[in-house]
């Protein structure tokens, strides 16, 4: 297998680390091109481009390369483009939509690498259908050629589906009868959950590797419109006008840049400028400290845009959400992220009030879902998660989430000796009572407090209160609350302990334990779809010398052990 | 590993197939007590009465034998014991109640047996819940001693829980830190979605080997009840007598017996008195024919009951259960299930009718309720499965269903040629618009027709009526209706096809695909739970030389790969 205990593949860049930042400017793989209130994103893969040594993007095939650029562009279609309320997704290249998700790269690369590769490409996609649901864009995608596999998969993350008919275009989930793996990055969940294709035909559909066309596909509830060639491109344009005409996206507002991050990597670290990572490569433990405001919040919502991404609670979540990455796909021998806070909780809460008071105000909603977006990363991390709250620290309100988002929460209680900060504090705002969902639908605190509702309003009651170790221990938000005499070694034996179990183990473990409740098909795609997939990429019948990955392209003939399981 | 490619481990009693049928006379691991309106299970396992040779069924450890026996008994009681209205659960040996599955039979299982051991078991922990939901049973759990892994699963299926508080007796879930393996049967879902257990709880409780003893169980929801060791008996007696007044049990009806069934197995299938079952080893194929009712049902609800386990609808089920478990535990070589019937579908309506018509007598009750359990095993068995809607078939009513349970379903079109039975026709009954929901907690049809509901009311309408081939396709009930002329070649390339395919993308597929629409606590464990658990059943972390399954009892400690994915 390529994964037993073999490094990770080399980067075509000659980079050491997956960098996740990128703009418009510096893409390879997509153009971006905006028309009043309606973008259209062209897939159109540099195959020379990749992002491993190795292999070619033919076709239009993609690797995490080049699905960073598709985030990057997703996100400013949000901040930088707020007049947009179309969004269309196309191909660049004749005859091809999407082969989807290449082979090469796929078959040479790191069972971590993969399983990571596909968590990604599902949150972005997870972010189209969030880019429609939250900021009101309606989202079309007009294949004009083949769109298979994860071309396809891309297809279904548009709510509206146009296939040209011109009688060799198809739509295609051919990962099954080709490769011996599933279409993971949401396909099954969509095709049945989303699109609602009956069973059969889905069956029908996920076995023919050329795929249906034509009247069939709109039959079957595949795309919803065929289009003949001659007339596709005037019925595009048509179906935009219309979609903008009903989009809720409010009208022209001035967007904001999103600059690029100030980060200073180090052997041990990471610098941002609202938080830092500082790896305990020995211990296996990632430790990301967030840093408070160091100014108030502005007095009127102009004045935030005015700071652009250099607002505090929007810089915070895109340092946060580059450092979450930067740890799971680069660094997979952290076993544990411990979340700490330096910083003032009255002026987190500050921050917190200006948000709520703001709210209608598109960026504050645009913000409010960014922190959504991100806290859900958090969540689907596959590492043990632990916040320690101290004295100096400021989890209030959004911050606050962490602790929540947490496997489990360590408050110190009372003072250190030899320090004279008070002792530590929890704030509960409004934040942590609605706008931040996890992927089952609920919020973190309706999660935790499953078994009894009215823990939830007993908690709700203290909103806005400076809690203590003792309230916040009684009021069931934190963990374990030490005193100074035991912190450290609690703390020290617990990510002891943490590094010493089967990482495998403690992600399926975490994995069933942070999501108590009920299923959505966002997480219906994170748990059902991607748990059997990641099973299948451990698989002989794929990952095997003879197994199907392997052989591809070979002209030989996969051979499979016929046992069912 | 175990698996590639190896034999299956032989069986202890020199038989070349694990038999699911047995009766309390037989049992070697249970004994059933019954005292007036209460049941007591005694979980007494005779540690050299394995299933395979090579380990000893040491503390009360399960093997598939030992849970054979318990969803026999469970069985009966639903049957034989209608008066019962308490089940209690609990150890025959002293200081222990239950160690769990025993590591040594996983550790030199097959993959497949593993998985599909896993399988059982689960069915067997949902059908003690069904037990309780649909027969009203109040089922008690009591705890004298260390209920560990798989012993602590068990407990969790019961609605109450007891636990001595003598210092020593646990609950505890020691998995992941002993194993490097997932609580997989059931125990982190019912930990999260049954008892509620607040997620950090829940986080320490499975990292902790030694478990939770005394209030802290209580505290964090993981038993119901500690009693001093002192007043355990009384207080056992005093929860049986409370809970036997509140149970939905209806008073004392005679029970009817559940006669051995008789079978017949030959090389290439199985005969039962009202199925056959043929193996096609070649192809891979697995040929069950159901036989419709050759006499016409009682006039009254008496005479049903005077026929005891020989009434059709109740045989049927029975043996159409034991010839799915086979096909599941002895021919892991079979891809796909064909269902075909023979008979009369005016006579299966009949019986639909006469089961209809006695709704509310206790023995159709728990008939109905067998039929909804077997037609979930059939959901829930990783082959594919298609059912053949011929000339001189009787798919009506309940048989329907398994048209509905298929992946996809082929129906002929008009007459054989050369044969003067009448074209095929399916019936909808009542059946198929309730009784039976899946795992997910809907009927076949809603799940089936989720993108239309008219679709389903379309249906609806048509109740009762015999429905040809054309009729079939227009309402959506069957895939493909091909003629004569099509039919053999359409069947056989589909097998065909079906066999060359990967099983394990097989399995991914109909997993995903067969459960659109919600969730519910047993769908999650047979998806997110299972899924989860078998990846790590294929990581070298868990199953490889020096994995920590391979290495239990060693006294060396396992080598993990550090790698979180």
């Amino acid at each position: 297998m390529a994964d037993a205990h073999a490094p990770e593949r080399p980067l075509a860049n000659g980079q050491k680390r997956i960098d996740f930042q990128t703009a418009p400017s510096r893409y390879r793989h997509w153009k971006l091109a905006i028309d009043g209130d309606v973008a259209t994103l062209f897939m159109d893969v540099d195959e020379k481009a990749a992002l491993f040594q190795g292999y070619d993007l033919k076709l239009n095939s993609y690797d995490l390369g080049v699905d960073i650029e598709l985030a990057d562009a997703i996100e400013r279609l949000r901040f930088e483009h707020p007049q947009v309320r179309v969004l269309i997704l196309r191909s660049g290249k004749p005859r091809v939509f999407c082969a989807g998700a290449n082979i090469r790269m796929l078959a040479g690369a790191s069972h971590a690498h993969k399983v990571n590769f596909c968590k990604f490409t599902n949150e972005t996609r997870n972010g189209i259908e969030d880019l429609s649901e939250s900021s009101g864009l309606e989202t079309i995608c007009a294949i004009n050629g083949t769109a298979a596999g994860g071309g396809y998969e891309l297809a279904l993350a548009a709510n509206y589906i146009m296939l040209v008919d011109d009688g060799s275009s198809s739509v295609a989930l051919p990962e099954l009868p080709l490769l011996a793996v599933l279409p993971g990055t949401g396909g099954l969940t969509r095709v049945a959950d989303k699109r609602k294709v009956r069973r059969d035909h889905a069956d029908v559909f996920c076995t023919t590797e050329e795929g249906v066309k034509g009247k069939r596909a709109v039959e079957w509830r595949l795309v919803d419109e065929v289009v003949p060639g001659s007339k596709f491109e005037e019925t595009v344009v048509a179906r935009a006008r219309e979609f903008a005409a009903r989009s809720r996206r409010g009208a022209a507002a001035q967007g904001i840049t999103l600059a690029p991050l100030s980060r200073t990597f180090t052997a041990d670290g990471v610098d941002y400028g609202s938080l830092s990572v500082e790896f305990d490569r020995g211990g296996r433990v990632a430790t990301i400290m967030l840093r408070g405001p160091t100014t108030p919040p502005p007095a009127l919502a102009d004045a935030m845009a005015a700071l652009g991404s250099e607002f505090w609670p929007l810089k915070l979540a895109r340092e946060l959400d580059d450092a979450i990455l930067n740890i799971r796909l680069n660094e997979f021998d952290v076993a544990a992220i411990v979340f700490k806070s330096a910083g003032d909780p009255a002026e987190v809460t500050a921050y917190e009030q200006f948000l709520d008071a703001n709210r209608d105000h598109w960026l504050v909603n645009e913000i409010r879902h960014l922190w959504k977006r991100v806290l859900k990363r958090v969540d689907l991390t596959s590492r043990s998660l632990v916040t320690l709250i101290e004295p100096g620290s400021c989890f209030a309100g959004t911050l606050a989430e962490l602790a929540f988002a947490s496997d489990r929460s360590y408050m110190l209680l009372g003072q250190r000796e030899g320090d004279n900060k008070p002792p530590a504090t929890v704030v509960l705002t409004e934040a942590n009572f609605g706008p931040y969902p996890m992927s089952n639908g609920l919020t973190r605190l309706v999660s935790r407090f499953l078994a009894n509702p009215a823990d939830l309003e007993a908690a709700k009651a203290e909103r806005g209160k400076m809690l203590d170790a003792k309230a916040a221990l009684r009021l069931g938000l934190v963990t374990f609350a030490p005193d100074d005499i035991d912190w450290d070694d609690e703390v020290r034996v617990f990510l002891e302990e943490r590094a010493s179990f089967s990482p495998d183990s403690l992600t399926g473990l975490e994995a069933n334990l942070r999501f108590a409740g009920p299923e959505t098909m966002e997480s219906k795609i994170f748990a059902r779809l991607s748990a059997w997939q990641n099973w299948i990429f451990q698989r002989p019948n794929a990952i095997g010398e003879e197994g199907a990955l392997k052989r591809y392209g070979t002209g030989q003939q996969p051979v499979f052990d016929t046992r069912r399981v």
